[in-house]
């Protein structure tokens, strides 16, 4: 089996001041090839720690793949370095030097610096690797049967490059088929799901393997397998999966690998029904949520983000006797403000929110973390006021309740559409 | 200088399921006491990896901090595996006892189970952290003059005992000061920047380094040095970063480590200004972004959230005209929007924004990534139409371009305050 390890340079990513989401972003590529990604290693922009890490990385796996530190900048070391560890010399590439007069000329609509120029230099021994998002080229070699590949740290670029990369990882394996198959719950806790599932996990044949990925208050569970027979690992994995979903089913979101938003863009979808979100707490972060999927146009309308209590009272016509009686985070307001998105927007279904994310804001009556969750429908809503609320007392930070709200009121969106049909 | 290596346990890791923001956040928190991180690793749910991980990493660091793989079920294989790696024998906790109870009796409010109360046991060769948060105690083990600390991979629940980590690891080393300085520059490429300040980055002092770290079109520019007499360092850095602040005065957005919404954020709260947002392409995650910090609620008053253009007529009254003849990805749209969101959220300043985010929706004379924005203020407005557009053409993923756009909608609005004082 092909393993490979990727590593990413960068002093940021030592500091914590950048998250690195290139990594997984590789490693679901070379997933989907059926490359099996061993370890993940990140070092600064140090020449003997960078060469230290090549050393070693090139003992635990064949593939080794390198992001970052190819910038037109002093601080970007990875080329000179890689070339001397190749023992190459620096020459001109003539495709990446009409790539960067190209890009400078063209796109960007700016002078051409002589740090630029410079980008279109790649050492001798190595085979150049085309970018047409940037004007860093990456670099392909190969010493002592293992391949090394260095790609810029700009997700973009390295994600243009990745396509040619795999293809020609693709002619030097024979690469199995590696294949997860995952389902998400909601409303149960990760060891009472492992309870739930004790003998099911005890039963399973030896190579298939069962993880569990808690998210947000939800559990994913993942099994996954590889081997060289497509067809008998997907029989395997297909009859396992099926007794997984039917004990999980009274938790059961999805039985494939998406986000909740994209469970409730698909049902809404099918339904041709629209909805809509008025929010306050979540601060508009619901809708993001829903609009970073390509065609939620088809199914969402628009969202009133009513932060300030007078945009609940004039736009969303949330009464001014609920709000100074019972307070803007209360069963009340919430429904009222779903009635007012409703009504305003005039969508099948809506979302309302209003909490206290903290960390200030919080009273005796109402800690940190109160939240308050309305959904519903529309023409029921007209006759009798169709709506489910729930109340939630979170403790965490900011950003995660926030998230966990949104969760929250999606899944019971979710539930309600699949209730009211 | 203590050095520390950070390892991240878990499979997921690996196929690139859940993107690792532990790893930053830790490094964070060592960095700050003195610690500085070397190497970080993720390896998979494999007893062998994660011994031999254990092995390397300690012949890299004095400090080896651990997370992931402490879950109650099955496939959490790290405590057992710590446990034969120190030689140890596993014990019940009594503290860990009580909090697990504790935490099913009156937190969770549900039964406890056998896995659950097995949370308890920890290796009899370790000191326990107490996770205050979850069931799964921490575990700190030393072995030759080297520290591992084991903790889960719960963001909440890691966070929760770092603090206790650093303050052991300060009464262990003598831990030097290390001081990053941060600015955060806009509307210049990294390579033009590197060019405007080459001299200035050839005539640092020998122990002052300067990293380039560009993110959505901005690049942000970091002075790092460390050493042990704080005041020294200080100075010597402070006068370096006087220099580079005003070397990049023309395109400096912020001279600390914040996020560009915060900078609005302060800029609105010391005029005590309101804004609002009214988002089309972006769905909210403008507002989302002004959201997320605490003390939002004091400038920001709400967003209307227009995808559907029936929204953008009937909340926000861009005219039926205007939509029909130029379109809502127009100049002429985003500034009836603006008009529209300040009337009726009644607001300072507003930002609107219309475009293709793609992948589909685009067309020969406006292809995907086309954008148009538009920022301005209430009163001027109302007698001048006092606003600023700008259009974009983007060249990236959805997910992407919405980032681009947001804060190229903020860095305008926060020119446009500063400009119309």
């Amino acid at each position: 089996m092909a393993t490979a390890t990727i590593i990413t340079i960068g002093d940021e990513l030592l500091i914590g001041q950048v998250i690195d989401t290139n990594s997984a972003w590789i490693a679901q590529e070379l997933n989907k090839a059926g490359i099996f990604v061993k370890r993940r290693v990140a070092v600064g922009d140090d020449e003997n720690d960078i060469r230290c890490t090549l050393d070693e990385e090139s003992t635990h796996a064949e593939i080794i793949l390198i992001t970052g530190g190819l910038g037109p900048t002093n601080d970007d070391i990875t080329k000179p370095l890689l070339c001397t560890y190749f023992n190459g010399k620096m020459i001109v590439n003539e495709d990446a030097l009409q790539n960067v007069k190209y890009l400078f000329e063209k796109v960007f609509k700016r002078p051409v610096t002589e740090v630029n120029l410079k980008q279109a230099e790649v050492p001798d021994v190595c085979t150049v690797i085309q970018n047409k998002r940037g004007t860093a080229p990456g670099m392909w070699f190969e010493k002592e049967g293992k391949i090394f590949v260095s790609m810029p740290g700009v997700p973009n670029e390295m994600q243009g490059m990745m396509k040619e990369v795999i293809e020609k990882l693709k002619s030097k394996f024979q690469l199995p088929v590696i294949i997860h198959k995952t389902l998400l719950t909601a409303g149960i806790g990760e060891s009472m799901l492992a309870e739930h599932i004790k003998e099911f996990e005890s039963d399973l044949p030896p190579n298939i393997k069962l993880a569990y990925l808690p998210n947000y208050g939800m559990v994913r569970l993942r099994l996954s397998s590889s081997g060289y027979d497509k067809e008998v690992i997907e029989n395997k994995i297909e009859t396992e999966f099926e007794k997984l979903k039917s004990l999980t089913k009274e938790y059961l979101v999805t039985d494939v690998d998406e986000p909740m938003e994209k469970v409730i863009g698909k049902l809404l979808s099918a339904k041709t029904k629209t909805m809509s979100t008025a929010e306050s707490c979540t601060g508009g972060y619901i809708a993001h949520l829903i609009t970073s999927h390509a065609g939620s146009s088809k199914y969402f309308k628009g969202s009133v983000v009513s932060y300030d209590n007078e945009v609940k009272e004039n736009i969303l016509h949330v009464s001014n006797q609920t709000l100074q009686t019972v307070g803007a985070v209360s069963e009340e307001t919430v429904k009222e403000m779903l009635k007012g998105v409703l009504n305003i927007l005039k969508t099948d279904y809506a979302i309302a929110v209003s909490g206290i994310m903290g960390p200030d804001g919080g009273s005796a009556e109402k800690p940190v973390g109160t939240v308050w969750i309305a959904v519903g429908s529309f023409d029921k809503l007209r006759m009798t006021a169709n709506s489910q609320t729930l109340k939630l007392n979170l403790r965490f930070d900011r950003r995660r309740n926030i998230q966990i709200t949104a969760m929250n009121a999606l899944n019971l969106l979710r539930k309600f559409i699949m209730e009211n049909d």
